[in-house]
């Protein structure tokens, strides 16, 4: 094993050194920053989160299949089609590789932490250096034993003025905050100075025994781990009152990831218009810039209008597809389509020249998750003239003209149709 | 980045270090060489340059689709068919990269120089440790600084005088060469002990600004630098009185790539015929005896006939195709395929074990350039009882059932058919 697949080995198992971006240019195709230039063509990637799915058992339709989508199949006769793997076949991506892949990095070089990817998921503001974990609340018996690793998935409202008081912990020399999540998950951030993430989780991940101590894996950990035993034992004192939601679990310590800048990297001049704010971190952390919108995605499209004219490359997120599939509401989701459907001619008004329609992953509703099943994708551009496939679904798709191709070689392939990329040799 | 990675990032701006061959085995498969064995059985891999296309808007056909190929169509029904990624989704290669992967050699990894190339393009014969560079005439204002970096692309009767006056050029230790290519630019070759190909070039890319001297990069590169300079100075006495094309721009330094030899790693005898030289000068990179043909297709066919006895492998190159689509003819481009279809009984009349037709990347009229679109890939062999497509184009090939592969597996797949190659693994 490389010394980078070492790295990344470590990295799953929940504790990792920071990724190192030694060339600051490399993404998929290790020349690709060499080929691109700037032009002023303008490239619009509308990522459906969760595209993908599979057919219902009653009908044999998949939920695109079962959606009423004229415009999108209209969209699709007129594209290049084709199908994604996210990252590999089998596996199932969160949402973190499952946009890196589609914004052209190898989602397994580049790994967010799970701490990470949760202070960006609240919205909370992350610099190089600083130090995230999940944690959550939990129940100890009278002798300090774990009896509910998760409190009893205690509601927000029970949990949101816990998550007050263990913000107002003072730990020496490092900066403490407390940010709530969701029922009985919170977010802790560290900042200050000389801190790390290689700290050991303090969740055993079993019951009956207490909480463990968070340890530093390496030297240069060791201010972070003492931030963190302290901080931990003064959330006990407390909580300790309590007789449930009575201590926390730290877990997925984690800073931000090196990753190259993609507007250097590709020359462009890329904007994030995306109404959860996870996709919104996630397109900071490769240097787009993000634009402030709205709730809903018509919100979107007002954003996409009112800065078109200022950027070269859009990622324009759709949420509810992945949500309703998430919640296995098959109806729900085929709705989403028909909602996206409605307001296909709305974005098509905008003079695109390169209009990608991808999926970060699948979320089919039987299944009631992400999955690892390919993801339709659609490019439209002027080079090319359309494969002629009947509608915009999983099994049209499988036919189209661009095959069935990782998803970390959308980006490229959005580039060359939209003229931006030089011939690769002599 | 790791070294390797280092190394090829350099080698596309221009001036790298020789590419270094660790292994002298590995091609696309690790363990290719040792399943590769000698058998009586022939392969024809004909590639056809600039072979894919795409439909023309009034008709919604490509060429090969409006092309009457009936010999093409009915070989397409009795062969597997299907697409080839030239180097990846979305990137557009050059003459190098395409051929080089269709001989099995990951053309990410193997790279050639554009000095490299252009100098076998003119039918330049070049050696180890011999560095080539891409040269033209600019011209300079009265003060030396670049007004025309390529002297109003003067024409080739006009250059060719020059290019004898360059030749002339003494260099102390050094031999040096120069060709004429056409129009402004020519060709120059540094021969002598001791060279490298890590030389800065001379090309500043903008005009307004003296030309660069051209620096060593790495230490054992300073003899070649000091001799590039002695040159560009000497050039510049030589043309100085004149009022354009008074000076020369130096750009591409590279040598020979260290590739693998084809014959030895795969156990084949391989034979070029190619009318073209940059083709002839590819295959010879590679180890392929060039056997010297005519000047057209007609020509190559003679020559195939005439040595088919004495090789088992033979590379079969058509020009044509790729002519027409770079010229942005559309229907120029389809009767290269009518050309070639009518030639293709006579190609059959040879006992040919596994035809491969291929191409190095797709040339689409409408681009009137090299593009990064999959290629159609046909394989005849006797385990192949064929996909029963009805024609042989884009759109039939993407359902053929070799699917979409890299072009760097085409090799294999060739040799698998040619029962070549053993098993891999107990």
């Amino acid at each position: 094993m490389n010394s980078s697949k070492a790295k990344n080995f470590r990295a799953l198992r929940g504790s990792w050194t920071q990724s190192e971006n030694e060339s600051g240019e490399m993404i998929e195709f290790p020349y690709i920053s060499e080929l691109c230039s700037p032009t002023p063509s303008k490239i619009v990637m509308l990522v459906v989160d969760g595209l993908g799915g599979l057919p219902h058992p009653d009908t044999g339709k998949s939920e695109l299949e079962s959606a009423n989508t004229p415009n999108l199949d209209r969209l699709a006769a007129e594209s290049a089609c084709g199908l994604t793997t996210p990252v590999a076949p089998g596996i199932t991506p969160g949402s973190g590789p499952g946009h890196l892949a589609l914004f052209g990095y190898d989602p397994v070089k580049y790994l967010i932490g799970r701490g990470v990817l949760e202070a960006i998921g609240m919205g909370v503001e992350l610099k190089a250096g600083e130090v995230a974990a999940r944690g959550n609340f939990c129940t100890l018996d009278a002798s300090g034993r774990l009896i509910d690793r998760r409190a009893g998935r205690i509601p927000t409202d029970e949990s949101e003025p816990l998550v007050e008081l263990l913000d107002r912990i003072e730990v020496p020399n490092v900066d403490i905050s407390v940010y709530p999540v969701r029922d009985h998950r919170f977010v802790l951030v560290l900042r200050g100075a000389g801190l790390a993430e290689r700290v050991t989780e303090t969740d055993p991940q079993t019951v009956g025994v207490p909480p463990l101590e968070a340890e530093a894996v390496i030297h240069g950990a060791e201010k972070t781990a003492q931030a963190v035993r302290f901080f931990a034992q003064e959330a006990g004192e407390i909580l300790g009152e309590r007789s449930s939601a009575n201590m926390v679990l730290l877990r997925g310590f984690s800073a931000l990831p090196d990753l190259p800048d993609m507007g250097k990297t590709y020359s462009l001049n890329p904007a994030a218009i995306a109404a959860y704010p996870m996709y919104r971190g996630l397109a900071q952390l490769v240097g787009m810039k993000v634009i402030p919108t709205g709730e809903t995605f018509d919100h979107e499209l007002d954003t996409l209008e009112k800065v078109f004219q200022q950027h070269d490359f859009f990622f324009l997120h759709y949420k509810p597809a992945d949500a309703a599939g998430e919640d296995g509401d098959f109806d729900a989701k085929v709705e989403t389509f028909e909602y996206l459907d409605a307001r296909i001619p709305r974005l098509l008004e905008q003079d695109i020249d390169t209009l990608v329609v991808a999926g970060d992953h699948s979320t089919p509703s039987i299944m009631g998750n992400h999955s690892w099943h390919p993801v339709p994708l659609m490019v439209k551009s002027p080079v090319y003239v359309g494969d002629g496939v009947g509608e915009f679904s999983e099994r049209t798709c499988a036919s189209g003209s661009i095959g069935r191709i990782p998803a970390v070689s959308v980006m490229t392939l959005a580039l060359a149709n939209a003229g931006k990329l030089q011939k690769f040799g002599p």
